[in-house]
């Protein structure tokens, strides 16, 4: 995020509509960005459990949605101690970010961020967790959690704002945090039947309708163009800036899909699409923190390690038998940390490559590295207590007939006539 | 629909590069929601029936634009006597608007606003209408029907408009009159053969792809984002108007989705995920008329009865034997006239529950109930008239073995290999 | 491309964040375009070959977007010689071309011509080609190839740009040119094993899935109106210019799709809806290069022969046995042609209909025809090369057994369960 940098003008009103513009058309594409997880999601599982993972996405939305309107936005912006605030629904005071839209604008594109974090969780409990279990957690995610995450980070008097932490757009702020979030849930709830045999062995699950997961990730690749350089939250000032963030976010994507073609195909001997997928995927999580710090070379060389850290990524965590339908821990969590670390490393101004020293990486070190640790111990301890009261996990009956037939009485795909 | 408000500057020329990047870009994603049209449809019909329900869209796209160039932009918003104008083409003339954007600019978002209404009936007259019948109806509705009632709504002439009328991006204008339409449509064509049952029952058909469906109601949540703040036709003087649409906007699809959810759950044992979808819908559709005049809480209030009120007017619909496939009538009909009165109860400034008297809400009724009543009419009348020509009905043979393979030799989806 | 006409302001800051927001996002919106392309070829072929396809898009973006990055861009905007220039990178030059953004914004909204050029030509080597070729030829293609023809044509010092060739946002540049590379391409890598019998018969292979070709088409579809509108490069002083281009560009398309519905009806006796969509897109390639020069009965005009011309030029393209899956060298390579010498035809001011003598069609012609014959020589030399050397066509097994699953390990739709 980026507050006002220059004001040239005497003209306050059109720069509230210059940057209104900007900022309600970027939130709009953020926000259809949820279509994208859905799809991507739904495309990746099983298709016995399409909708109910659709299902997941609406209700980051709907229930995500009003738990960020009524305390989430308060916590995050109100005024804060260092570690949250306390404030109910969207106040008209003035939130010391130097906005040049109104606060109800400002957290139309908050929201989108706050549903993009917990929508990287509906992917790794896919196609087990039970809908209203999911639901009382997305609530308290999108309430609790997700708020004082961004106040750390984007509160202008967050503990890592005030210490000179840099996540543009949220590697660390939204991906990390959703990413680890989703790994303590996939732990927790435990591995799809049938997806790890007794002697350790993966059984492979393939999604069954690769391209429906391309829509997906079409859209998604389309909305980062709107969530990095949204993130400057006003155009005049930032008409550099939005050049470059723009430009950083589209190298890394690239470089991310090259390198992952390359190492899956050095590596197995064939390209591995849905990886390719994932490796854009990663590029673009992995940008998002430094995409306005960082140089367009820099970026490629950003994208090209997330490119080979999600496949290794991917690899490990099966390997842990830590049950991930889509990847989301390793497209988001992983990358996310690497994402933050890379601002550190990368940062034309404070790099370590650049020779900015290591003060820049520790800071960047201790925020995604708190940021990771609260998302995964809190979500660890909401599911377990989730678990051991109402349950999260449906039931063996509903696992091999499928959530779609069994809880919502409904096929994705009937019989075709 | 709103003028500009405050002009605090003496540049018009940066005025008009404003506002018309904030038209032309919403204008784009307006137009994007037929596509969100063409595929909630297609997923909701049998796959027999599902490129015939695509090109219905495209036909209200191209013929609808084409009518809504020649004549019915002119009948909207030309020199009008209240309840038509007429004037042929794209007038350069001073509309009366205040537009700070080009007439030409002006008539491509207000073709988004026609051809959305007539995609509304598309819905309804699914899997049995003949294209070639369908499409004089389109051209009819585009040039004559819509732009008579957005004459009286829009036109600053219109005799609802003059009355203070409050419809800001069409509840009643687009939605209640394509759902009205599209209710006369339903009982003049018929239910599809095989839908009721002699003895009264029901017979569910269900969607043959829901994902796609899916799709389709992602494009349409996002292009509301366009739909309703776009309907500013400005951003000069309106930033804070446009924060205040977008954020209701949302609240009113979140809560509609929620109560929907709750109401399927505790009706039926099991949310209903499609009627979830629909509730979201429903409360977009109710929210677009008073957008700009509710409070965020009231915009909650507003969904949550939306998400009701289309359950239960999809149950009532079929008990009249009225056959719509997609439940265009109780989430665009109902709903319209649900948001039209809603202004009238909840509008900060005017509202009944707001201690300001029942005159809005008479004007609303009116105004909403004229609009239900002509759309109804002139559709049930054309529908009969086309029947008794030369037809609308789609003959028997073509409706069992499906419109895509009898009229178009195609099939939506060929033998996977 | 249209450069700054009028600046009547001193408040620079205001025209390049007004500007920078009107190119930024009109360049991811032109950017999601890809998504459209994919979705769009996916659907037209077979689905044993569907994530191949989409593969290829990818590869298009990845590859395409790191060569136009590199060297592709230097040569296109560089200090030209009026064939090419040669920087590298992305230089911090004024170009010549009296930007409001800055270079990286530009650069990231050319990379969106680039890559829809090289789109055209995946969709006419679908179902055959290797894809490592294909990856070579589509870095050569976005490096040097079609940088030259933008240099020629939008570059201020282009050969063609002072002649004063008209082609606002590239019927020629972008289409044409991608569009006689596709031809090129299929010619060599000749036809799909069973597509032509012995005696010449055509043996029509449907697409396996037409709801999705239709999700890409709409997405084309809405991608133009950033295309085209977004070649003014700038909203200050571009006002009327922009509501002028978004509908003609609009008019054109509904035109076509008119026309190849008509056509093919009184044809063969039934609308062909697959013709129907790439009639659209015909009118969109068609109107293209005149959008800003042209009013809007000739755009319907102009539109009404596109979807005309694509039928004619599908069928004849078939007849000459070039194999060309999705219909891409008659949407873009013919009325990509179309559309430039339309300008020629049409152009209020210079054309031959409106009473400025044959000059501007003569330099018209003498554009599209150099642009045309190029990209098909020098596609038609590298395909022959890398046939020599390491092969571009699949082999018989994999094109028998679908190059998913033979290449990729992977098949679009999983058993679904």
């Amino acid at each position: 995020m980026s507050a006002l940098t220059t004001v040239t003008t005497e003209q306050p009103e059109l720069i509230n509509a210059i940057d209104t513009i900007w900022v309600a058309i970027c939130a709009a594409i953020i926000f259809f960005m949820e279509g994208g997880f859905a799809l991507l999601e739904a495309g990746f599982v099983r298709s016995k459990n399409a909708m109910s993972i659709i299902a997941k996405v609406i209700v980051d939305i709907i229930f995500g949605g009003i738990a960020f309107y009524i305390v989430g936005f308060g916590i995050a912006y109100g005024n804060s101690n260092g570690w949250f605030a306390f404030d109910i629904g969207i106040t008209s005071d003035d939130l010391g970010l130097g906005l040049t839209v109104s606060n109800k604008l400002f957290w139309f594109i908050q929201l989108g961020f706050a549903i993009a974090a917990i929508s990287i969780v509906s992917g790794a409990v896919a196609e087990r967790m039970k809908i209203w279990s999911y639901a009382v957690y997305v609530f308290i995610f999108c309430a609790v959690m997700y708020p004082m995450v961004a106040d750390w980070v984007w509160n202008p008097n967050g503990w890592l704002a005030t210490r000179g932490f840099n996540d543009f757009a949220g590697s660390a702020a939204v991906h990390a945090m959703g990413g680890f979030s989703a790994l303590a849930a996939a732990i927790v709830l435990g591995p799809r039947f049938g997806k790890y045999k007794e002697n350790g062995q993966v059984n492979a699950i393939p999604g069954h309708n690769l391209p429906l997961a391309a829509v997906g990730a079409f859209i998604l690749w389309f909305g980062w163009f709107a969530f990095n350089p949204g993130s400057t939250l006003g155009a005049v000032g930032n008409w550099e800036l939005i050049g470059t963030v723009a430009t950083n976010t589209f190298l890394a994507s690239a470089a991310g899909g090259i390198s992952t073609m390359f190492y899956t195909y050095f590596r197995y001997g064939q390209i591995d699409i849905t990886m390719t997928i994932n490796g854009v995927l990663a590029g673009l999580v992995a940008i998002t923190a430094g995409c306005n710090v960082v140089d367009a070379n820099a970026a490629i060389i950003i994208g090209l390690v997330a490119g080979v850290l999600v496949d290794v990524a991917v690899l490990y965590i099966d390997k842990l038998q830590i049950d991930d339908p889509v990847g989301a821990i390793a497209v988001h969590g992983v990358n996310g940390l690497f994402g933050a670390l890379a601002v550190g490393l990368f940062a034309t101004d404070g790099g370590l490559f650049y020779g900015g020293g290591a003060a820049l990486l520790g800071t960047q070190a201790l925020g995604v590295g708190v940021i990771a640790v609260f998302s995964f111990t809190l979500t660890f301890i909401l599911m377990k207590i989730m678990q051991k009261t109402f349950g999260i996990r449906i039931s063996k009956r509903e696992e091999s007939a499928g959530i779609d037939a069994v809880s919502f009485g409904v096929e994705a795909y009937s019989t075709f006539e």
